[in-house]
């Protein structure tokens, strides 16, 4: 019998706090019954939100005192807060208590606290921030998410080989196809960090699909999107708010008179499942890479729906041994490059 | 009685060349009494393309022998095609021939020609270029969209005095809001350059909102986001890419089965205004702002409604005299910045 994998929780954490992290928890334990899950927070709090439900061996409380601030300065939070519900569900991780850990928290603390805890990597610089984007082929892996700006050409490269990795772990797609965002106009084309990580990824064995633009992480072609954190961030953003937008001109049509009304009426069940096929919450959870652990970060206003995904995310992500294949990688193309 | 307006067109640029300019040209006079269109490029090509249409005073044909491919180096283009349709109809405009010049032809030659030729106004480093993307609230103006990239803060403050002043010209709006694109963790909040630019504007007589991120940019809030070129080109390839994915599910999903078709059926009215609200080609027609004349930039792929809006956007312009307005607002703003 293999070891269950055990995550630890940031219940306090998020917009939500335990009225969230909880009753996901209780119905992730209902349908998945390979998982032991650690609430980390305020004891007392924990105990009422969980109510009747019976702690044990596959659902457990780790008190801690302190919480984290969603606008809380990254800085102050890892000085100030050593027994927050953040930090200490990263401790359990690094003491080998947790298998991974996720937290819907403030994501700039949440990555201090990892890096300062968990340490990074070997040969990896920088960690960074990526999550599935739904494409039209499927999802379109896109990383730095925001964790970095003005990003080396060796930081890009090393973003490339972990958005590759993590993709064949959890994908189980062979050689990912890796795209370096860019622009298009050819005399000017990129910066010279963009084009530094493009000779560095012509010369690496991984599946290089050279520069992509914008929208190609939507329709498709490569299977991971290398950015710097800036750039990326400003893309992900980018696109939330144009479904917001584009959902918002279609309701409004629907809505202008009885007959649009009645053709809403009609067309639900497409339009649910158009809603669904791009609803932002089966998305949810986005990974840390380049730690020497896993942490997920679950959306600061994610639903008991959403925080979920990002527990099964987490779960995945010790099943295939994200970290250290992330490592074996990154040697691996140093090697290559050594020997170049 | 004011002097009509007289507008170049690069007959041969774009995916369609003529096919798409002559039509969109004989449409717009027909609708659109006050306007003088110069056709330019090769006279042969075009007297077919006209077919029966009467020259005369309000369209007139200029020849030129030369045509700028479409992935030509704008460098080859400036120094090799001195007889260019995009070239001379840039001329016309230098020369005081036409009010304004619009093409569908390769940005980048575009840009390095009307720089070229045109010249920059007094006090501003770099050409950007901005368009109208749809909003819930109306419209945004972003740029720069690609023209530049690793601007210093002076060159992003540019571009928001440039921005401001064309939004205030054409739409009429007093002080429009100024947004600067950013991300959203503090700690990292933003480069050395963005931070620099928000010092700028808010030491400014602009109505500066602040920083503003990519999702700011569709849910309203500010009428002008201010970016460097390479990130300002990704969040509209980006929102592009969305689009195109969002309406590849919403066909999908009505397509499924019969019960599905028959909806969308009785949708498709809702569904056509809703396209319609955010149909690229109401917004075709990118302006090139900081020159000392007016080159509007039609998407290479504009059909004649799209083209037709192009020409729109350059009368517009030239109407509301905006290269002279965007000289006096640059010049207050510096007046402001010495004083100060």
């Amino acid at each position: 019998m293999t070891k269950p994998v055990s995550i630890s929780l940031d219940a306090m954490g998020g917009d939500f706090g335990p009225k969230v992290v909880v009753p996901a928890a209780l119905e992730y334990l209902d349908e998945d019954p390979e998982v032991i899950l650690i609430l980390v927070g305020r004891q007392e709090v924990l105990g009422e939100q969980l109510g009747g439900a019976k702690l044990g061996n596959r659902l457990q409380i780790r008190n801690a005192t302190q919480e984290v601030g969603m606008d809380e300065l990254p800085s102050k939070a890892l000085r100030g807060k050593k027994d927050s519900s953040m930090r200490v569900a990263i401790d359990l991780v690094k003491q080998g208590k947790a298998d991974a850990c996720v937290s819907a928290g403030n994501t700039g603390a949440l990555m201090a606290t990892a890096r300062f805890v968990l340490k990074m990597l070997p040969n990896v610089d920088r960690p960074a921030i990526t999550t599935a984007i739904p494409s039209i082929e499927g999802f379109t892996y896109m990383l730095d998410l925001g964790a970095n700006i003005d990003c080396s050409s060796s930081h890009l490269f090393q973003f490339a080989v972990m958005g590759a990795e993590l993709v064949s772990a959890v994908e189980g797609i062979a050689a990912p196809r890796v795209g370096l965002l860019n622009i298009g106009q050819e005399e000017i084309k990129g910066n010279e960090q963009v084009r530094g990580a493009h000779e560095m990824l012509l010369a690496s064995s991984l599946n290089y699909a050279g520069y992509v633009e914008g929208d190609d992480i939507y329709t498709g072609g490569v299977d991971v999107v290398v950015a710097d954190g800036f750039v990326g961030n400003v893309a992900l953003k980018s696109s939330e708010g144009v479904a917001k937008m584009v959902s918002h001109y279609l309701r409004q049509e629907f809505k202008r008179n009885w007959l649009t009304r009645a053709a809403a009426l009609v067309s639900m069940p497409v339009i649910s499942r158009f809603r669904d096929s791009i609803d932002p919450r089966h998305y949810n959870g986005a990974s840390l890479l380049g730690l020497r652990g896993i942490v997920i970060k679950s959306h600061g206003g994610a639903d008991v729906l959403a925080f979920k995904n990002a527990i099964r995310i987490a779960e995945k992500e010790v099943h295939s041994d994200v970290p250290n294949r992330i490592a074996r990688q990154v040697e691996a193309q140093l090697d290559k490059r050594a020997s170049a």
